[in-house]
């Protein structure tokens, strides 16, 4: 008996991390493998650190570890937690809940600003925590866009806050950097943090911190209990001329990313930060007409993943398995307390219009498999029309 | 005027990591990114861990991280350090040092037995220092191959004194992991650190950690000052089933590792050892056919990498350069102290005889080019001779 062909087997990844390479990242990691002191590598390496530093929006040297983010999250609260010292984690949601993980295990004495999962970060909460704490926090943690919920907080704003208490912003943008625009140095904020496998279009594997002076000189008068992860350490290697990584650098991933970050100079930063606004308007727009809710506050610039509440008449865990096991396109779920509750579509880094219509495309489809009343087409159609009024149907360049 | 085709234009690495890739390995690199909590990718991970455990050869978790080698000696040292407790270190070269800065760092009250780089350590001193300490060291740190110097320590006999003492011992193998045999739980070895990059054929960036039951209790009974390095959050992952990396695993880099260690245990691996055994008596009868003297003991089980030393009459910082400059071999020269007086030739990984055969022809090559006298053909000569009388041109599968 012939198995009739399986039309749905191509596959479409739509999670916040890892991300769709471009062709160009995929390719150039088939190439020989380079001796990481090698004339050949130290070109990659010290280009991907200019590169890098343009991508951060920063003057300062962006440290490079070979890690998951976390583990430059990690080096974040090793260098900049003095144990016993107050430290304060203002969280939303899963990646929020990090900080207080690191900030206790280095052992913290963690201020915990909690919000719902779904909400925004509220500033004058924060400030009002630092106002009343007993000794002043030295440092502020929290998360640019996160992940789990898809809610942008207000860095901008959270670092005013933080300077005007005397203590540095860390902020986690491993999701959003590189989508949503943060101007570092013109912000003044003192630590951000980046992963390769998000909106920088590379395979997980490479982690950043983006620390400036001040937050370097805290680092040194905080020495000990690290060597990986230690600032200082990597920000020397990094101002050897040529550039000089500490450890044996991920040869491979650098060349991805060399490649990558390219790709994104080409596009140019505000046109990446462009896309990445309409395709989340187009996303929005076609969750709005499948009668689906928003979850999260109404954010315009919530444009790194969009998640949206499943209706509770249906078994909304079987959504992004259905999506995935019979339409080939891959999102996430809600993780945690959000599980089952909400599903999550992914549009950071390299992702252009059509991958959005082809995700609300198959949601709107397993939605109708799982016994809710749409009309075909009426998510994607919604998309079409955003993009059609923008006049463009954005793609990366790649 | 044309330019005359560069005959040497064909690169060749022959350096101690990263060492060269396997094409299938590079290949599966290229391939579309998987999400890592996707069935395929859990598929990749799980039959990972298993197959590290038979390389390992052991029954424990392998523990994983996405990092340089040097991050999982500094979770070894996160783990088991405890401030202001003995941890003796058994050092003879650069990456014996290592253990010495990770010991520090981590408030070890460091003892620090240090031998000439070149030298192997010896366990009788090992013994008399444990016997002589204050109190009790909680960890033996040592190096099975040091990359350095090309030395091999006996892993066998340190293990044994450790274990007299009632300590662990904690043995950096990343170089010499899959090149030469070292049979953890045989021996018993508690804790054995390798990397990704050099004889498991596979890009930098993975690290590993087998722990035994007994490392993974002094860690468990130690806790804080680390979480992305902590060995019971990873465990934790890895024992679920399916197995679930606590960050973000590096999937390009574990869909490589795969591959190479399919490739790994297809050859086998007492055929692995033996090809390794046998490249480097070809590599120390070319050096010693062409005057040269070796770097370190005579030992017929250092088969990761072979150093020679450099006739003082030329001047040996140039050797490597020029090998690679003129001839397009990459070898590595000597590191701190032992610069320009050694050559190394490193032969752990995807290499075959003429590998070797091209890496001492272009040494000759070189030393001629530095006005030493060597018959063209010598060193060539005496490595084929070796492939001769073994009856075999080895080469990986791959």
């Amino acid at each position: 008996m012939n198995q009739p062909p399986d039309i749905y087997a191509k596959q479409y990844l739509m999670t916040a991390g890892p991300t769709p390479l471009p062709p160009a990242v995929s390719q150039v990691m088939a190439e020989p493998i380079l001796y990481h002191r090698s004339p050949a590598f130290i070109e990659v390496y010290a280009r991907s650190l200019e590169r890098l530093r343009t991508v951060f929006q920063t003057s300062n040297d962006v440290l490079c570890f070979a890690a998951s983010g976390t583990g430059a999250m990690d080096s974040a609260a090793a260098n900049l937690v003095v144990p016993g010292e107050p430290a304060l984690v203002a969280s939303a949601g899963k990646f929020g809940e990090r900080w207080k993980q690191l900030c206790d295990a280095y052992g913290a004495a963690t201020v915990a600003l909690d919000f719902e999962w779904g909400e925004r970060v509220d500033p004058e909460r924060v400030d009002t925590a630092l106002a009343n704490a007993e000794r002043p926090a030295r440092a502020v943690f929290a998360t640019q866009s996160e992940t789990s919920t898809g809610v942008l907080n207000d860095v901008r704003a959270l670092n005013e806050v933080a300077l005007r208490h005397g203590a540095v912003l860390c902020v986690d943008a491993i999701s959003g950097l590189g989508a949503v625009d943060l101007p570092q140095d013109d912000w003044g904020v003192d630590v951000v943090v980046a992963g390769s496998q998000k909106s920088l279009m590379c395979p997980p594997g490479l982690a950043f911190v983006s620390a400036s002076e001040r937050a370097l000189a805290m680092g040194a008068e905080n020495p000990g209990r690290r060597h990986y992860f230690d600032w200082a350490l990597t920000a020397r290697g990094q101002r050897e001329q040529p550039p000089n990584s500490a450890f044996t650098p991920a040869v491979t991933l650098f060349r991805a990313l060399d490649v990558a970050l390219g790709l994104i100079l080409a596009e140019g930063l505000e046109r990446v930060f462009a896309r990445h606004a309409l395709l989340a308007r187009a996303a929005r727009a076609g969750i709005e007409a499948l009668g689906l809710e928003r979850f999260g506050p109404e954010d315009e610039n919530a444009n790194v993943v969009t998640a949206a509440a499943l209706p509770e008449e249906i078994d909304g865990a079987q959504v992004p398995t259905l999506m995935r096991d019979t339409y080939g396109i891959t999102v996430a779920g809600g993780q945690g307390i959000l599980r089952g509750r909400i599903v999550r579509i992914a549009h950071c880094g390299y992702y252009g219009a059509f991958d959005v219509i082809s995700a609300l495309s198959a949601l709107e489809m397993a939605l109708r498999d799982l016994g809710a009343q749409t009309e075909p087409g009426s998510g994607a159609g919604a998309a079409q029309r955003v993009f059609t009024e923008a006049g463009v149907a954005p793609e990366p360049v790649g």
